[in-house]
């Protein structure tokens, strides 16, 4: 994730997040606010006969979970999230597995005065190092002065 | 969203999901599970001097909602979430908005015996009938026989 | 609710429980919870164009809250939750509105040495006195020796 | 649960709903909500030494899940839950079970042009098919014109 | 914790709490509400590598839970908490623990009419009676009449 | 709060956390996570008649938030939270309230290879700039090397 202004961000900068352990509070509570009981994430005895075997965690908690494992720190950095280019979900979460993610800048589109949108490829990795998520993230950021 | 099997599926088919009122209740549980307190969403002293005036509603918080606005009724027949390929944020949303999600199969990928990928193109609309989010959702889709 | 030993309970006898607001916290809590988005209680824009005009807490909530509502104060009384002979859904509850819970004991029914089931007749009153649900309940009681 | 008109309901109509691992988040979360802390549903020690032997599952909350687990999919047909007529609690739930619900029409009183009030014998369900609660559910459905 | 009014409280009187078992749930909650994710209590895997070798409950939750674990029964007599002069975090609490607290009143300062500050030793023990956690809380009690 | 080794902590060091609208959502989660439903907090009736005339949020809710309010950036620099001398509740903080938290070294004890015991004093102030709370927080802090 981005903690600096539009004109000192350069490509090929990397982020390195904190990590997180995805427990079985994390993912009913996704149920809970979602309203999404796909049977994958919410039936173990369901689960128990899919290829996997256990219950999911699911794709949109992993994508919804990584801005807050970086550190926000810099108010007025980030004016807005503009969108996503590409989700894939490369690899199953599992309950207790423990996330954190990496962020490299892969483009700058400078937008003049406002600014400029900065697109960052980011991975979610697993503790053993397995990417299980990468998307392409595209934010506004705002210029210093 | 799908409720058939990958050969019942046509290119053009559109599901209307139900309508939720996004609560603040919503975007602070939001915040709770992610971790991220992005001012913007978090502080309302802050948001007052935003260009929108006060707190929004996160991005991937709309994102995530919308599997669960479709009922979710066939077992069996969403195999696996497996990609989005554009998530863009239209407009802001705000706290009391009303959202209905309008999703519509635009590509059909065979994949033989396993299935195959469905894209659908979802459009998140608010009470004024504003398109607010739009995305390309891709699904494995298992077959009937 | 009952505090004594089933010897000790006598037909006639009430207690007073505390009060709570229901807040929209709670509402959508259960919606969270039950994964029951029924749109009556969950989409404010529909809410508008029923009868009452806004959106409704949940009667199986109001119920959930009774137990809750009363001290729990002697372990080892309540053995188990017998059953419900009767709810009924007598006015609406509103987001904002506060309740407590009036009980009753009504019935008393000896079971030999593991204790006897106690029936309580629960009424739910709003900040203007008005019952808004009533039901029986039946749980077993344990014996003091 | 109902997905027709009151005209279209006939008595003994079965409806099957889907299935939901209750977990340790889910007993839980209904402690935090209602503020029921009874010991056999939160203190694992005391639970220890009960006939059971482990925390139970809320009978309320067993009950409250019961909507949810069923497809709410067609707007306009149920107006309102009119009451409950029995719950009985048939057996423990414990932490981890599946539960599933059973519904039947068992009873249709009609209530002129406003609809009618249709009669659900409802049977919750385990993993291994025992039933752990039953309940006769009142609602008050709409006609189709 | 107190239920008298202040010239009914007699310095050594103790109260012993009802005990609750502090789940996975509670500490991951706690995190969300809190947004403090300090990798002892939310990383699994970075805990297994220090001193204790699991993730541990936040200390700032266990006094958190002080006040519910006593039977809050006699609205009006705490007028306010005044503050607290000492809190120590004696022992590791771990996901699974059982805790209840013991107060004993240590001291009494009249304020005249509106009543008195009575300040409280509170013991938090679990479930093999060792002291995880001690504080002096000290209320504001109103008078009798 | 602390985000350098004990070394290199100096008396008089302060830092500034970042700001957090309290809602009703974080009053209404603070009963259910405590079970502590005293009636200035959870009944806006009972509210209503007290000196500040509506619900007020926890004093242990808002010092639970303080250290989520700093940025938590370098692992292992706090090694364990020690104790709290002094917590002071000098304001009402209402809900809708906008707080953020100033820390300040105060003293540093030596205790040798396994670093030193930093005490902050940290103010929670309110948007007006009202100091709403105080205390001296004691944290156990690594050396570098």
């Amino acid at each position: 994730m981005i903690y600096k202004h539009f004109e000192n961000c350069e490509i090929g900068e990397k982020v390195l997040s904190r990590a997180r352990t995805i427990t079985e509070t994390d993912v009913v509570s996704f149920c809970y606010l979602t309203g999404n009981w796909l049977q994958l994430h919410s039936d173990a005895e369901f689960a128990k006969n899919t290829i996997i075997g256990e219950r999911l965690v699911q794709g949109a908690l992993v994508f919804s979970l990584i801005p807050g494992l970086f550190i926000i720190s810099a108010p007025g950095i980030i004016v807005a999230s503009y969108g996503i280019d590409k989700i894939r979900f490369l690899k199953p979460v599992k309950i207790g597995d423990t996330i954190h993610a990496e962020s490299e800048i892969v483009e700058k589109q400078d937008k003049g005065d406002k600014g400029g949108v900065i697109t960052q490829k980011i991975e979610v990795k697993n503790q053993k190092g397995e990417t299980v998520q990468v998307c392409l993230w595209k934010m506004l950021i705002s210029r210093e002065a």
